[in-house]
């Protein structure tokens, strides 16, 4: 079968070389005579591998050193919870920025663990087309955090700045469109990210956090969902999900390879003018319900005509090896996620097929 | 380089034909023109997947339809938290059984989360050499549930038997040897298991639990924490460790192909015969410091005369192939874990070494 154009929302698809690094290594790994699967998490063969994850991390995205990378579990939907249950003690509040789904859930986990409050929202009947202004954010000055989510999958929309929240620490849920370009990680207390769109498979979750904020965390929690834990043992505080780790170093070590995340930048705006400008160059025919400063390069977002045009288009694509065109289940519509592993020549392959529609159409 | 003789405690050996297919469709699944790391976990292809995982360990087990199947994530340690978090509502005790270091960690960090109550300890100083005695166990008839660890990798003991509870719920951290048999579920209100020894990689959990006990647990918790939550989605409530799952099946189907867990425990029951033959017919040299009614079939933990000869045991494997052979960081002395992947012709190699290297020493 040739090789798919992968347009999934996430598991997404991943680099082919780091892919089959992974197959070649599968039975044997560096010449030990096992997989990495099966090697210790406390031997040097995964250390290796371990510590290799996180320092090119750190030089990909320039980490300070006043910083934290950790490798957790339960992707972001536990962050969702553990965020505030590290941050958010007693008597305290934390504000949320609402733009999507995801922030919602955000949201209303938070509250189940401390006081939440919600400091902006784009929210226009059940949908979201845009990232708040800043003149529409008021935040709580006293706030132990304020959480954002950088790009919302399930909408399309991506913050292109950052909220200016003066002294309150800048929480942000990155997990769909972490390590899109270079981050300037200073200006965040703490960010998170599920690994299954840009940075590996599902099962692993990235934090990067200043060390003053977790080790001053809450320690009134279970030891297995403090920060400070896992930060003091270098993620080693449990066995951890050795191989979606591997797997992690595979596509960081591929990221660096092909020059980095400004090569990285300049291919995904690349993709994304071809599909916007597919868009804006039908608007008869296309509709890109996002307003254009809050456009997500990693999930573009649009409509047909009718729902029927836009079921069609799906399964016509899907007959060109295009696949994860359907628009999330809750909104409908066509979606192409394009993150890092996703080539121009599938964007482009995707362009001609929508130029080639809409001209039959 | 020839397939080592993999020992390790955990991560552990799998199976060779489940990792030979996980290479072989690395790139291809199922001729989708992707790898089952890129398929979204909503696609039908990792769902009949993430199906036949659960639907194989059901049948293995014979597991009662009153029961749910979940697979989670955060390893055994995260259950430390989860059980009570689930299961222990203010005002009422949790009672523990102390078997080693395992469910001593248990036990702390079940007191992070409410009152905990010790029913029974076999602690000699810091070591543990035997399963206590129904005799020993002082039960609290109104406790929330009652948590053994079925197995200890430290220590090498095992329980034989299960503790008399009445009506209290039986709770078993079964991370280390679940699956060495066919084990009768209906006997335990819960059970749970990191994947890392004898079901898959590490990064995946899983939980067998009573459904009228989860559906009953506490709802004021987050959300993410509930069983209930993953319950009544199929753990599909977020992304789950799509591959990490996709080994489990892998590992379940040669499981099923080499005849269930009846010949698991035929071949487990002999590599441990092998290996405890091989250590009580060289008393003078070799000693296994747990009570005989109390050894694991899973970690088989033995000394020598002196630590000095026992450094010169694993370096002399490892020279062999055989690797994992040093015991625990906290114990010192000599440690083979014989868990499902671990071949007979492995444990007879060993015993081999173990007579040729007493004869010389």
């Amino acid at each position: 079968m040739p090789r798919a154009y992968n347009f999934n929302a996430g598991p997404a698809g991943l680099p082919l070389p780091a892919l089959e690094r992974a197959q070649r290594e599968m039975l044997d790994f560096e010449g030990t005579g096992m997989s990495i699967l099966e090697h210790s998490h406390r031997g040097k063969a995964y250390e290796g591998v371990h510590d290799e994850a996180i320092s090119l991390l750190r030089e990909l995205l320039a980490i300070p050193d006043d910083y934290y990378v950790l490798f957790l579990q339960g992707g972001a939907s536990q962050q969702f919870a553990q965020v505030p249950m590290n941050l958010l003690p007693a008597g305290k509040s934390a504000d949320y920025l609402l733009t999507g789904g995801w922030s919602e859930k955000a949201y209303e986990e938070a509250g189940r663990v401390g006081t939440v409050r919600v400091a902006a929202t784009t929210a226009k009947g059940k949908a979201y087309t845009r990232i708040p202004k800043q003149a529409e954010i008021s935040l709580d000055p006293a706030a132990a955090y304020v959480h954002m989510t950088s790009n919302n999958t399930l909408f399309g929309t991506q913050w292109h700045w950052l909220p200016e929240a003066g002294s309150v620490p800048l929480v942000a849920d990155m997990s769909s469109d972490f390590l899109w370009r270079k981050h300037d990680v200073s200006k965040y207390a703490l960010i998170y990210a599920g690994a299954q769109k840009n940075i590996g498979p599902s099962g692993v979750t990235v934090v990067v956090a200043r060390k003053d904020l977790v080790d001053g965390g809450r320690k009134d929690i279970p030891m297995i969902f403090r920060y400070s834990t896992h930060a003091s043992q270098n993620s080693l505080y449990h066995t951890p999900p050795t191989f979606g780790i591997y797997l992690v170093r595979n596509v960081l070590a591929y990221t660096k390879e092909i020059g980095g995340l400004d090569e990285v930048e300049r291919r995904n705006r690349e993709k994304g003018a071809l599909l916007y400008g597919a868009i804006d160059a039908n608007p008869d025919f296309f509709r890109a319900p996002v307003d254009k400063d809050s456009r997500s390069y990693m999930n573009v977002v649009f409509r047909l005509p009718t729902e029927e045009l836009e079921k069609r288009f799906v399964a016509e694509a899907a007959k060109l090896h295009m696949v994860g065109l359907a628009g999330h289940r809750s909104t409908g519509g066509v979606r192409a996620s394009t993150y890092n592993a996703v080539s121009i020549e599938a964007v482009r392959a995707l362009v001609d097929f929508m130029n080639d529609f809409a001209r039959r159409a």
